[in-house]
């Protein structure tokens, strides 16, 4: 099939990350469909934010395919019983959820398979993240490899891409970016535990990462905090 | 950790290959958890199979995580606008559910990660199947690649395997290797639109498959049809 356009499949949770790279995807002019998960989280909050944030930034179609990962359990994010650390700790940290962005690109490559689509869009960052294996340029590349055999389009010979713009990129550097493009980051949530209204508490990694990038990118942060 | 036994993640679909499968990974001697998804199939009967199956062959534990692939559509397994073949189709049939393998394989994953485990089964099979992309060593090997690099475990120096032990073996060298372990198939559904009972419609790819197995093994098909 001949397209002028090409499309997109582009992960969005809601959070700064994946609305700047939505915007570069669009900036591409690419057709893109943008994916979130209700996976269960905690910060449920950012299910709204992505809705905010794919209506702003006009696609084609936002999704939201539900999977419970609390029936696995294992992170802060999904199992209540495990708090959020507000202080930095050593190692992966227990926000860490198990295979979640396998999960997600999985479900990306069947949205993608069924829309003729041979495009991924994650918002991965190996520079100011906080240590989760399945945010590194390896694990993105292994999932390009595996969609090329899991998938009818790659059978045929259609060549997979998953694109991480951001892989490479500071917090700083993608927050420019992002007002470059006309990033609305007041309609973001990364906040873990971000409460039902999205405002954020200010002291998780998430939080910590994201103030510190509104800081060194010398952009006033829009986030509005529980304790402003 | 140190444990005599070791751990594995079986996905159980409550077919007969899965129900094999799980019977091998028993006769390994592994601690077996066995993993059913309820993806809004057609055949959703398949689920109650996997119970029956999994409390037959005493597992350790039997969990159901739901996903909702309806959302995602584009196979007549979860598209009900669909219809089921019931006569060979040439390439890849509708039956073929976009990326359905690699949700699995990646829900699987992050419950085994969960559990400290590091193997997983599959039922996954090449040889008297239809034609799924997601049913080759290929995709189990890059699945193998990818989870050693998306995983907390992996990253600290686990070596993570997929195994699929039905990979080579025709569909009555499953049977009888099953009958040979004590599998009972008349707790198996395999058939593509089941009814609510678990019976058989008899005339889909699946249960093709199924009944020329029997045949093929000269084992009695214990299966209940709807057109007996």
């Amino acid at each position: 099939m001949h397209r002028d356009t090409e499309r997109a499949v582009v992960l969005l949770s809601g959070g700064l990350d994946s609305a700047t790279c939505l915007a570069m995807a669009r900036a591409e002019g690419l057709d893109c469909h943008a994916l979130s998960i209700d996976y269960g989280q905690r910060h449920r909050t950012e299910l709204a934010a992505a809705r905010r944030v794919a209506a702003a930034q006009r696609v084609t179609d936002h999704r939201v395919v539900t999977v419970d990962l609390t029936a696995i359990g294992g992170s802060a994010l999904t199992d209540p019983g495990i708090a959020v650390p507000t202080a930095p700790t050593e190692g992966i940290p227990v926000t860490y959820v198990p295979a979640r962005n396998t999960v997600f690109l999985a479900l990306a490559l069947g949205l993608a398979e069924t829309l003729d689509a041979r495009l991924l869009y994650v918002g991965a960052n190996a520079v100011d993240y906080s240590g989760y294996p399945d945010c590194r340029p390896a694990f993105v590349e292994a999932f390009r490899d595996l969609a090329q055999v899991a998938t009818r389009s790659g059978v045929e010979g259609v060549a997979w891409e998953v694109r991480a713009p951001l892989m490479h990129r500071s917090k700083a550097e993608i927050i420019r970016a992002g007002v470059d493009l006309g990033v609305d980051y007041s309609q973001t949530v990364s906040c873990y535990q971000a409460d039902h209204d999205g405002r954020a508490c200010g002291q998780c990694d998430s939080c910590r990462i994201r103030r510190e990038g509104f800081a060194a990118a010398g952009v006033p942060d829009p986030t509005r905090y529980i304790t402003a």
